[in-house]
């Protein structure tokens, strides 16, 4: 028999809620009246700390959800005719409904990667067309970090395709909808991680990482935002009370919380996949890197433990489960998870 | 000398916060972990809240903001080559950038009006070119209840419209983002003025009437909303920690808030209206219907005035500004800023 | 009893055939092989003689047809948030099923005209909203001439519209679906018509002057077309035979044959409104400055003549018809097609 | 040293020129005035010739060119949330500079083949997503016949694909570019091919088999080509001067004119493959089954062999190059271009 399941989710950080210190920030920014659309102070305030943080002064600008950030990024980089480079796991290209392509007009190079990373060698692959009017034209390189399949590029490797890129007239997009556990596992500093390397443009994510709603796209070239907001509100992802936006990324970039609730939801997979590593027919796909733990099951093991404690099959044929952890995941949280997993699954080998 | 500005602005009714219902609400949804996307009590709950209000099983769709939901309603009701016609006042025609067009890929046949209203045979003067290959071939008819001019379509007008849509094989779809100010003034019932007079999709405001964002796209003739689902997500438009969304609708229709609150800006308006009517120099444009009130200033005193406290001028070159109320203006907030209105109109004129 | 009806109709001058120095340049060019897509010494030399006539490099882009001609053009003009001011009456706003909008994903702010001529000042009052997030931003200004109603500007005209929108970070672009007709009437040449008076863009019109497809656009600033060609290919207006596009132009642009055949389809209409004037109930619009008469009918004799001899309503609550005249009109089919009006209206007035 | 080059290159099919019986239709079409855009005898006649052949009264509607053949048929198939399941050498993947995805809005899901050939276990493979807002909804599975590969549908096959689509609620589109060397390669007849096998949508190609230009599409279910008018003319895909493309498919489906072109042009692809079989240094990579000759060539020969009669090389990595043959390639053609090839493969080994 399982135990009574965990308090709180395993199948996805954003299954979470908002972090108290957020909530607060929405409590004292519902004072009287702001003017709309980001003529407010709270937008001031966090406008500042992205550059502080990023040490340029970017173009900020925040949309409502991860969806939107991508499409008003990429839209800002790019011609219908042109083409955007991506790992066939991203989440641009598998689980956005085609917003991506359908938005800017242009078309998804997808490639496959054996653990959802690009290299340097498969954008220049990709380049034979360049130049021929019958191709579409690689303009943007869009990578994950970290990415969907819980992996993590190094500095290096994003300067390595910042290279490529800008040596071939391409721009790098990074899909940060998880950059925070990026930034907390590398042990390492948004600015190193993606103004030194070369980066052109990021999503920020913040709804995984304990916000209510809300992303950050930051131009760290700004002149490539220079018409973002035109593109944002026909894209229809401009907030009207921008300030409740705002107000949370203040909370967020305040004393380090996106790192310390990256850190911990991290800490938590880590430990997860301690938990469950001695199960008998359970196998942990890689030690995590964030926060992320995929693992493999005995098929008839899975639904009874979805239906005890819900989460995500990552791909039925390869009986791979995918369980994320989150900031508010507590320690008991994973220990009765992980009782969970043996009793299950000790159940239906 | 201007009296001490009012504590609350009349630039626009979503200058005004979150009320405190539905911030209460916010809080009490932020407990523990609930899946994303809609699949949570709160959805359900406030979905249900909608279709009892309607009196019938609508599909309901939650999307960010207001100029999203317009392009969801509009998108599941239109092929590209079919069009909407509109009033040339129409918020989607010049206050979206162009989204629904560049979504759709429809186009927006905006008609003259006096009033923001349109007229059945306004409707009727377009149909010349249906069948015509070279012509776009008009599909919807989309109205604003209340209008972007602070007038009302009565039920009557509505059933008039949706009857000469339907005879022509149109549908009707109205952009609600003030539709609680409509039922509110027009002291009737939803299901008396959208479901009754026959119109096919509702837009229904959330965010300028107390909510801090989230508006709901109610097809009441469900079997047009059977893709809503799909055009949502690629149109950027699906929250993933929908509960915040649906906890939000769910106060507001809990005890008629939704009403109360559009009662009360409404009255404001009025309340405005007549505190003005005397001041030398201002001409109230029409009584406010609902809670704008339109006025004609002085042309040297529109500048130092929205200096003193903020407003939109609404058409420089016939000197006439939009005044809006909230369901948090008080009766202070009128009497302070008809009382700089007296002032710095009396020194500018 | 109406007469036997002429060889010729003066439906539209797309009714009309290929001139036979056009076709048989079509025959010389249907020898042995040739590389597709325009790598052909046909295309080569009908650029020459483009660039000749214009007296600048302009970039020469032949495409299908005028709606795919303007398409290709004002993409090449235009981020999707910006939008395009033309007038009411333009081909592009009302005769093209929405193919501008659909593929640019721009919004067309299509204005009120007399003539079908837009005036310097009214793109003056469409500039308010530039810089304002809320409203598609104004970029380029699309004029036709001749106009759809049978209008010219004067090069005067067309240079103050190019000095405003120079002025203003705007574009001009020419619709010349009749641009022959256009330089014939103002007898002049198309250097002083169109370079000389600071167009931007052009569209060639060839199939309405005795081609039997093909229509160029000509990016008179050439660095406005840099990109056309993968523009032209992604709205699939490359045509893969294309030399028999370019040794149709070429023929075309030979001894002055566009001129000549636009010539001779003015003059014939102005014999057609001479031979018309003095029929009792007929009114003809105003002396036609290109091919197009415009004429008032009695209702009743509306149908009748058009079955005699097809004809299209321009507007049929005026009664107003509309009749073309082609290079290949002649004198004949003129008096024929007025003895025909002369014997329709006397029997339906 | 290299002979005198063949009169005609083996460069593409549509480095040809025009079938003598084709123009001479041309001409014969060339006479008085006809009404535009398909309101004429011609089009009634070839429209009537294709139903004859098809055995079932199909829409049909003619283009300009085989990609915007493709994108007038995908988009009267698809919602811009749905998705085309094709293979990763499909002409409208990679040869068309993303135009399906940028009119239809539609993702193409592309999959690796080893010889351009979609199989039914693919098809389904892609369903997984199916119902889920988060992904785009198969709903189009396109295959091209012949293949970009110059490979082969055999009957069953086409209705082994049929099957698996209509069983899970998706639809057939072929691209026919090379339709008629597939008829002929496969000694059938159209009927058999694609209406017996449940295809619903066949662009039928006449460019690459003796046209001038024009393509059709013919909606072998008309139920779905009922709105492809308005499609058409948005997609800037209607042609004015339309007698000149019918009158075109009128010649080509005379006397089976379109069998014997491809019959022959597939004939002298298998000459050329036997002629260049003995070549030392030559490999030809599987017998021709239609017009197409893919050859592996040693890599110094490739660039002057091209010099001398150019080609396209499809893949140079793989020194993987492609000869085409036309309706007019003739065994001196064939003889001369193999003797080509023997001296300068000789010379560069």
């Amino acid at each position: 028999m399982a135990p009574e399941p965990p308090a709180r989710l395993f199948a996805s950080d954003n299954a979470s809620g908002v972090h108290p210190a957020v909530f607060e920030a929405l409590a004292a920014a519902n004072e009287g009246h702001a003017l709309a659309y980001g003529s407010d102070q709270w937008t001031t305030r966090a406008t500042a700390r992205f550059r502080e943080l990023l040490g340029v002064d970017a173009e900020v600008v925040f949309a409502w959800g991860g969806t939107g950030a991508n499409v008003v990024g990429l839209q800002c980089l790019l011609a219908p005719w042109q083409a955007v480079i991506c790992a066939e796991t991203a989440h641009i290209s598998v689980d956005e409904c085609g917003a991506p392509e359908r938005f800017t007009g242009s078309k998804l190079l997808d490639l496959p990667t054996a653990d959802g990373k690009l290299r340097p060698e498969q954008v220049l692959a990709q380049l034979h067309g360049q130049g021929d009017q019958h191709h579409v034209q690689a303009r943007v390189v869009s990578i994950t970090q970290s990415t969907e399949m819980g992996t993590l590029y190094g500095a290096d490797e994003i300067a390595a395709l910042a290279a490529v890129c800008h040596a071939h007239d391409l721009l790098l997009h990074v899909d940060g909808a998880r950059i925070s556990n990026a930034v907390a596992a590398l042990d390492t500093d948004l600015r190193s991680l993606v103004v030194d390397t070369g980066v052109d443009v990021l999503t920020f994510g913040g709804t995984k990482d304990g916000l209510m709603y809300g992303e950050a796209v930051l131009f760290l070239k700004p002149e490539l935002g220079v018409h973002a907001r035109f593109v944002r509100k026909q894209a229809a992802q401009l907030p009207s009370k921008m300030r409740y936006v705002s107000a949370q990324f203040e909370a967020l970039l305040t004393d380090d919380l996106w790192l310390r609730n990256a850190r911990h939801a991290n800490a938590m997979a880590r430990l997860l996949a301690d938990a469950v590593a001695d199960i008998e027919g359970v196998s942990v796909l890689h030690p995590p890197e964030v926060n992320a733990v995929f693992a493999r099951l005995p098929r008839a093991a899975i639904e009874p433990l979805a239906d005890w404690s819900f989460f995500w099959v990552w791909d039925a044929e390869e009986d791979l489960v995918r369980w994320m952890c989150s900031f508010d995941t507590t320690e008991a949280d994973v220990e009765r998870f992980a009782a969970g997993v043996a009793a299950v699954v000790a159940e239906h080998r």
